[in-house]
């Protein structure tokens, strides 16, 4: 079989699997759940953090980790006390629907309680993740003041598969030139639909809105 | 054929091209090739801009510029005035060592004289590209400040398999909590090996080693 025919077979196995995980969390009472993807260093695990902060007490939330190699993710959510699951990929690029599968009858074992919110923190990448759907209601992109306002046209499947953009570390504006205008305009040349936050968890600027975002189940 | 074995076939296959491009950058007279491999938005390009800016009169450079989408990169880098090749891989998340034997061809024709450096710039990703040899001497792994200290103990591959790390975005560092000590303890404990710069593009600061190290063609 030539490798496009293998790659091809694998990602409709993998979209088959994400309709049944989506059928599966609707059965297990999660009301949402989000795709976190980015490059590695953007500050999604420090975002989800700050984020599960705010939502303590009101939402109820459990968190998929995914990483190629260690579970330091995994151990700096669970030390906000959210249920959490790691997947180590073991060298694979992505989190897939399989993955996911597992790693959610293993967190439902654990916290059989219904979730209003499933985040799931995606393998730090712009490229492959984009291709592999998880069953998620939402794919949300991140992306940091620091990297390049070009990013949605270099990684454009990426920012056309997201419903969300978050920008993150906006504390650091004043000691960059960056264009954030440039950047959401970029963004929406690829996807119009793009709903769009701007957010420091250093700082919490833009948190309110983020997380009154998640918490309305989004809309 | 499983999907392991097909991903197996394709190492193996992209190796021995690895091997042949060696030998074909050699009988073209390039004294010495170098992959840049990072996190999308950590600076390859301004970096390599820079570094170009410094080298120009002094060594002669080629550049082959990969990215996933648009040739943007690749403008910037032509502006230094240095021959580029861009090689647009259409959705693939890292060059191969094919992709990398058509640009070298390509950028030979059009510039037959030797070359004292060629610099490939890879596909902004932290994972796949590690496992790909393009036939280079030097892998150059580059991560900045405001991402993560244990990028290295997240992303091994890739450290494992450099023998050089750049710090990028160093003037960023007063603006930051970022222990710079623990991401190089981190990159020296998956290889203790690691040649380690700490530069900035904007203010130059750490430029005059970095680019010394690329003209005296490593060691």
């Amino acid at each position: 079989m030539s490798e496009l025919r293998v790659e091809q077979k694998v990602l409709a196995r993998n979209d088959a699997l994400a309709t049944a995980n989506r059928q599966m969390f609707r059965d297990a009472g999660v009301r949402r759940a989000i795709n976190l993807i980015s490059s590695p260093g953007t500050g999604k695990t420090t975002l989800l953090v700050a984020t599960l902060a705010r939502l303590a007490g009101r939402i109820r939330v459990g968190v998929i980790e995914g990483d190629v190699q260690t579970e330091n993710d995994a151990v700096r959510v669970a030390a906000t006390g959210v249920p959490v699951e790691a997947v180590v990929t073991g060298g694979a690029c992505h989190l897939d629907a399989a993955m996911v599968r597992r790693a959610f009858a293993a967190l439902r074992d654990r916290h059989p309680a219904p979730l209003d919110l499933l985040v799931i923190e995606n393998v730090g990448n712009l490229v492959c993740p984009a291709s592999y759907d998880l069953g998620e209601d939402d794919k949300v992109a991140l992306v940091s003041v620091t990297e390049g306002e070009d990013k949605p046209v270099k990684y454009p499947a990426l920012f056309h598969a997201a419903s969300v953009v978050v920008v993150t570390k906006a504390d650091l504006l004043p000691h960059l030139e960056f264009d954030l205008d440039l950047l959401v305009r970029n963004a929406r040349s690829v996807n119009p639909r793009l709903r769009v936050f701007v957010v420091s968890a250093r700082t919490g600027q833009g948190m309110d809105e983020w997380v009154r975002f998640l918490e309305e189940g989004g809309g």
